[in-house]
């Protein structure tokens, strides 16, 4: 390159980087002017996130975590979206099974899919944990991870919840999706923990929540590795590879994350052992438990609920003062007011 | 804040960000000149290398990758470090049986326990994986995983390669420490995904290689939650979870990256499927395999090697032209210079 156009391109990248700087000096100011949670009602609950932020990121201060530990892990169903009537990929399970019917004429005869196409709840129920692994494995197996993944994602695209009419993935808490953007722009590292399946969720979590795929952890079925006319696929087996529930989270969090999160949220007794393992590493630490109590915007529902029971978990937080955030008077609004994710 | 405070604070700031503009922007320039893979030899492999990160980063190009797409997973033994005589694990599990034999007695005279304290590796290879599994379970399950790390990391630190007398993890190889930087720089995620226990690799990885513990995956045993007083620990237990290798290698990808990578890194039949994998997705590719042909500087082996074998793995190479390191012709120096981990 001759010396002057190096001059010449010299001085033209160093004034857009002047220019960046610039922009980069005011941004502070203007964001410190502006709420980060402005779906939060002002109170306990939202103090209590604004401070734990406050107290590990202030450099010198006695509560500082350095950037790379700052691990915070999300529940799914109840805590970033809508997990009644049912939890959503139930709702998909059962959806599958009446687009399949047509191919299992045996299935009118057969429980639980007799009762799931015959709208019978009780009949469905009383197969327990058998009969839904037979619903997943009817479902959910027997194609390549790769097949899986579209399902999964038309699904989500298409299908409209019971009550709220528009798709699952917009049925998502705004006042999560901004403590999400909050916690990341200082620094944190954001994952789900989830019980539901990490296949099922990866199609939305980045658009919907801004969470890649390598930050998700959920519960898995076991995939076999086949050449298929010498291309490699992943075969999704009728086996269940480990359950991302109760304490399976914190055991995933171990194995997956290799860190122990500074920060937990939660709104069920599945949660409790990952809030417990966070509570319990040294330092600042902010433990959080959504509370279902807005029947009205929402769903009231807490330690009887079929799903997302809140009972021990419930007597814990209170015990041992964790963060409790009621829906209904802690959140300006639940859902995102303009489509999320079309 | 005082307005006239503010306004001093706001220029401080411009004008430490307008330096950090000029450092930036001569940055570039003073990159460009030097070389991001100082001991490699020019030649075939680095040129594969330097080719396809230009590529895949050039945009508008047609072979452009967006940032967050831009995973590579790199085995760890024999790719990363030395994997002779044996893979660095055995070597520690050997020690610890040595260490914890005045406690059990009765290995004196039990297989595959005797073997190792006589020293008799072929009565050790005859007991095989139930012998392995047996040798596993005595020294690295039963504590919790907090005592486990610390009693990895102690051994990491303080135990010498017979070969070379330095800590093993000084035994990594420099060149595939600057490709590591190299990729990184390049808004890389590097993994590694390797044989090797996660939680054996873990405490050194980060230091050794700039790997976070969250980017480290690896076989795995099942662990079990429990409280100890009302404190949550992880238990190890004797019993595998997952095998880290061969088709296990796509399969965790699979699970735990959810992305496959657009360059993979290994040495052995073990990395063949995780090979075959990136390989088989869309767009440009880099699959590179390190031969270990330098017996002076290290060792020399490939196709009947009891650890590391490289035979399959080897021909498809070759079949499909993915890039062959020769670490003897290749590389400029096998060993960071300077002690890396102390």
């Amino acid at each position: 390159m001759p010396k002057n156009t190096q001059r010449r391109l010299y001085r033209i990248v160093l004034r857009f980087a002047m220019l960046a700087a610039l922009f980069d000096a005011i941004a502070p100011a203007l964001l410190a002017q502006s709420d980060p949670l402005p779906s939060w009602n002002d109170g306990a609950a939202k103090n209590s996130i604004l401070d734990f932020v406050k107290r590990i990121t202030t450099a010198g201060g006695p509560d500082f975590v350095p950037v790379e530990e700052r691990i915070a892990t999300f529940d799914n169903d109840g805590t970033l979206w809508t997990e009644q009537p049912m939890y959503t990929q139930l709702a998909f399970i059962l959806a599958r099974v009446k687009q399949l019917a047509p191919q299992h004429p045996e299935w009118k005869t057969t429980q639980p899919f007799q009762g799931v196409l015959q709208g019978d709840v009780k009949a469905v129920a009383s197969t327990g944990e058998t009969g839904l692994i037979k619903l997943l494995a009817a479902t959910s197996t027997g194609m390549t991870t790769a097949e899986f993944d579209k399902i999964a994602a038309n699904w989500l695209t298409s299908a409209r919840h019971p009550k709220f009419q528009r798709p699952y993935p917009e049925c998502i808490y705004q006042p999560m999706v901004e403590l999400l953007v909050y916690l990341r722009a200082n620094g944190f590292k954001t994952y789900i923990v989830s019980g539901g399946g990490v296949d099922f969720m990866r199609p939305f979590t980045e658009k919907a929540y801004g969470i890649p795929p390598e930050q998700v952890i959920g519960s898995t079925i076991k995939t076999k590795f086949e050449l298929r006319d010498g291309q490699p696929v992943l075969l999704r087996l009728a086996e269940i590879d480990s359950i991302d529930d109760g304490p399976g989270k914190p055991v995933n969090i171990n194995k997956i994350i290799g860190r122990r999160p500074i920060a937990a949220f939660g709104n069920s007794d599945g949660d409790l052992q990952m809030l417990q393992w966070t509570a319990a590493g040294p330092g600042a630490r902010l433990m959080l438990i959504v509370h279902h109590d807005d029947a009205d915007r929402e769903y009231a529902y807490d330690r009887t609920s079929h799903f997302g029971k809140l009972d021990k978990a419930w007597d814990e937080a209170v015990a041992k003062h964790w963060t409790v955030v009621s829906m209904k008077s802690d959140w300006k609004t639940i859902f995102p007011a303009a489509p999320a994710s079309n």
